[in-house]
C-alpha cells in the first residue's frame, strides 16, 4: 500500500485507556452472557414514531433529491428559534448551519478555528472523540484539567496558563462524562481567557435539554462572547434521534458562510427528508424535550437517593446530562480495576473514568440508560461491591505494621 | 469575529467561472419564468417508493440509534459484492467503508492521501467540487489537461509532467462533465505514472452504472493497481438516491481502517435506516440499475440522432454518464456567452464548459435530466441558435476586409 498521510495516522493517539472494558462487555453480550450495559449515552427509547412518520411522509412527497447544503430555510430558522428561546441571544437562520450530526459539527469547527500545527484547548475529563477530532484537523490538542476537587469545572488560572498561542477552547456544559453544569463564574472565566488570547470558544451544548438543577448557560449568551463562540448542537439527545445524524453549528454569520464552503466539499448537505423530520421534531416544542429528558431526571434522583447516607462512593455534582460520574477512590482501586471487577463479578458494564482523561481517574461513569428499577439494582450492586472493596482495603491497612520513621 | 483558518478561507478559490448562469436560471425559476433546466445532474424521477418503504420499515423496527461507523456488515458486504461483480476484483467488507455521500468519500480520501502542503492531481475538465475538496485538505491542486482534441482523455506524458512530488491523482470515468469513458490504454497510462511516482489513484466511479458504449473499467482492476487505488462510489446516480447521501470508499483494508478512524471523528457513522435502505436497493440487482439508467440511454440516443448530419455542434465522445458536452466553438462564442444567449433568448439553462475548467471552454454541458420530448425540443432549439450564430459569424467574417500583410 502507498503511504497514508500523517494526519490520518495520528487520529487515534496513544492507546485504549480503558476502552477494552467496553469491547469486552460487547463480546460478552455477543456470546449471550447477560450484561447490564451502562456504557453508552443512548436513550433506552427509540426515535418516536411520529417523527419517523414525518420523515417518511417527506420522502414520499418527493424530498429525496439534493437538499440545500447549509440546511433548508425552515430547519435553520427552527434551530435559530430554539437557540434564541434557550439563550436569549438574537439568532437568525444565517447563524445556523446543519451538519450530519454533532460529531460532524465538532469536526467542522476544528477545521475552521485553526491551521495545521496550531494548538486547540479542551478540558479534561472529555468526551473521547475530542482529542482525535482536534488531531484530525492537524491541530495540537492541549488539555486543561478540571479537577474533581473543583467539581470538574475548569479554573481561569489553569486555562490562562495554557492559552498563549492557542486558537480555540472546547468546552462542554452540561458535561459528558461528569454531568457537571458550568457555573456563570466558570463560563465568565473562560470568556476572559478567550478574549485575552483571541480564542474561539467551541461550546458543545448537545445536552442543553438535560438540566436537573440550576440552569443551562451558553457562553454565547455572555456579554461580548457571541462573536467568538461556535455552539455545537444536535437532535440526538434532546429528541432521541441519535441515529438520524442531525446536528448543527450556531455562530457569527461570516463563520457560518465559511462552514458552508466546507460542507459543500465535505458532505454536500444532509438528506432532505431528515431535515423535514427535524423541522417536525423541533415544532413539538420544549415540552417534548422535557418528556424525552424525564427518564434521566428520574434516574438522577435514584442515584442521589441511593448514594445518600454513605461515604464510600461519591457522585460528581450531577446537575445535567444522562450520566453519573462516581468517585470510587475510597476502594483503593483505579476506575479501570473497579470497572473490571464490576464486569467480571457482577456483569455490569460501566466505563472507567480513565477513558475520559486523567482528571477522572479513580471514577467510573454510568450511562443512566436502562429502565429505572434495573438501573437502581445495578447501582446498588455497584455500591455493595465498593463497600466490600473498601472494607477489604481498610482491613489490609490495619494489618500493615506501622512504619517506624 | 476572531480569525478563521487559512484552510477554510481558501476552499472556494478564485471565482465563479460561469456559475452565475446557474444562479440566474434559479432566480428566473423562482420568479415564475418557465426555464428549461438542464444544469444539474439529478434524475427526473424520485427515489423509488419501495426503497423509501424499506427505509421506513427499518426505522420503525428500531434502527434509529447509533449505527456501526464503517457501515453495517450487510451493507459493506453488498457494496463489496457489487464491486466484485462490476470489476472482477476480489473485494470483501473489510475493503469498504460507508460515507455520508460520494462527496464525503472524496473529502475523506483527500484527508488520507496527503498532508498539508502536498500536491494532489486532478484532470481538467473536472466536477466543480474537486479543487475545493483538495484545498480543504490543505493540499495544492494541480490540474492535468485532458484536451477536447484527445477526446477529453488525459495523456500519459501530460500526467508524467505533473506527477513529480504529488501524492495522488483523481480520475473520474465515466466522466462528469464530458460523458467520456476512459479507455484501457488511458487507465494503464495513469497506472504507470502512479507506480513511477508512488501516487494514490482516487477513482471517482459514481457513474459506473451509466455506460452507453464500450465498457466501464476501474483502475483497481488493472494489474498491480488495487493496492494504490481508492474507489469512490455512491447510490446517488445508480439508484436515484441523491438525497439519501449514501456513498463509500473501496480500497486496501489498512486504508479503510484509517478512514474508519477519520469517520469516527468526522461523522460517527450514517443513519442505520438509510444503511438498511441501501442494502435493500443493492439487493434489487443489476437490472434495477439498468432500469434507472435507461432514460439517460434514450436521451443520449436522441442527442446522437439530433446532432447527426450537421457540423456546427459536435458532441464529446458520449459513452457514459448523464450529460452531453457540446462543442459550440463554431459559433465563435465562448461557452459562457453561448449559455447566456441560450438562457436569455430561449429560456434554456445549461452550464458553460468554463464552469468545469479551461479544457472544456467553448463547450456547454447539458444534463439529460428532463423528459425525452422536452429534452429533444430544447436540444433542437439549442442547435438552431448555434446555426444562427454560426451564420452570423460567417457573414461577419466575410465582411471583414482582408488584412493586407
Amino acid at each position: 500500500m502507498a503511504t497514508a498521510s500523517n494526519r490520518i495516522r495520528r487520529i487515534t493517539g496513544d492507546g485504549s485507556d480503558g476502552w477494552d472494558l467496553f469491547y469486552r462487555a460487547k463480546d460478552l453480550i455477543r456470546q449471550g452472557v447477560p450484561v447490564t450495559e451502562l456504557t453508552i449515552g443512548e436513550h433506552d427509547i427509540k426515535t418516536d414514531t411520529s417523527i419517523l412518520d414525518a420523515m417518511h411522509a417527506a420522502a414520499k412527497a418527493g424530498h429525496t433529491g439534493y437538499a440545500s447544503i447549509p440546511g433548508i430555510p425552515e430547519l435553520r430558522a427552527a434551530v435559530a428559534k430554539r437557540a434564541e428561546r434557550l439563550t436569549g441571544v438574537s439568532t437568525g437562520p444565517e447563524n445556523v448551519i446543519v451538519t450530519p450530526g454533532g460529531q460532524a459539527a465538532l469536526f467542522a469547527v476544528h477545521q475552521f478555528v485553526g491551521d495545521p500545527g496550531d494548538r486547540a484547548l479542551h478540558i479534561d475529563p472529555y468526551y473521547p472523540t475530542y482529542p482525535g477530532t482536534i488531531r484530525a484537523a492537524g491541530l495540537q490538542p492541549s488539555s486543561v484539567t478540571a479537577r474533581a476537587e473543583a467539581g470538574f469545572e475548569p479554573l481561569e488560572d489553569d486555562l490562562e496558563a495554557a492559552a498563549a498561542g492557542a486558537r480555540s477552547v472546547l468546552v462542554n456544559s452540561p458535561n459528558n462524562p461528569t454531568g457537571v453544569v458550568y457555573s456563570e463564574a466558570t463560563l465568565a472565566g473562560i470568556g476572559r481567557v478567550a478574549e485575552r488570547h483571541d480564542l474561539w470558544i467551541v461550546s458543545d451544548e448537545v445536552y442543553d435539554s438535560q438540566i436537573w438543577s440550576g440552569q443551562h448557560l451558553s457562553p454565547r449568551a455572555l456579554p461580548g462572547l457571541a462573536e467568538r463562540t461556535l455552539v455545537i448542537g444536535s437532535l440526538s439527545k434532546s429528541h432521541a434521534m441519535t441515529g438520524s445524524r442531525l446536528g448543527w453549528v450556531i455562530g457569527p454569520a461570516p463563520a457560518i458562510d465559511l462552514l458552508w464552503d466546507l460542507s459543500t466539499v465535505s458532505n454536500y448537505g444532509i438528506p432532505g427528508f431528515i431535515q423535514d423530520a427535524g423541522v417536525f421534531a423541533l415544532a413539538q416544542g420544549p415540552d417534548y424535550e422535557t418528556r424525552i429528558a424525564e427518564p434521566f431526571r428520574r434516574r438522577r434522583e435514584i442515584t442521589q437517593r441511593v448514594l445518600a447516607g454513605q461515604k464510600t462512593v461519591r457522585a460528581a455534582p450531577q446537575n445535567g446530562a444522562m450520566y453519573a460520574m462516581l468517585d470510587i477512590r475510597a476502594t483503593g482501586l483505579s476506575g479501570e480495576a473497579f470497572a473490571t471487577r464490576l464486569l467480571d463479578g457482577e456483569r455490569i458494564a460501566v466505563l472507567p473514568g480513565e477513558s475520559f482523561g486523567s482528571a477522572s481517574r479513580g471514577h467510573v461513569r454510568l450511562a443512566m440508560t436502562i429502565e429505572d428499577s434495573a438501573y437502581e439494582d445495578a447501582l446498588r450492586r455497584l455500591m455493595d461491591l465498593a463497600a466490600r472493596l473498601r472494607r477489604e482495603a481498610d482491613l489490609a491497612d490495619r494489618h500493615v505494621p506501622a512504619q517506624v520513621g
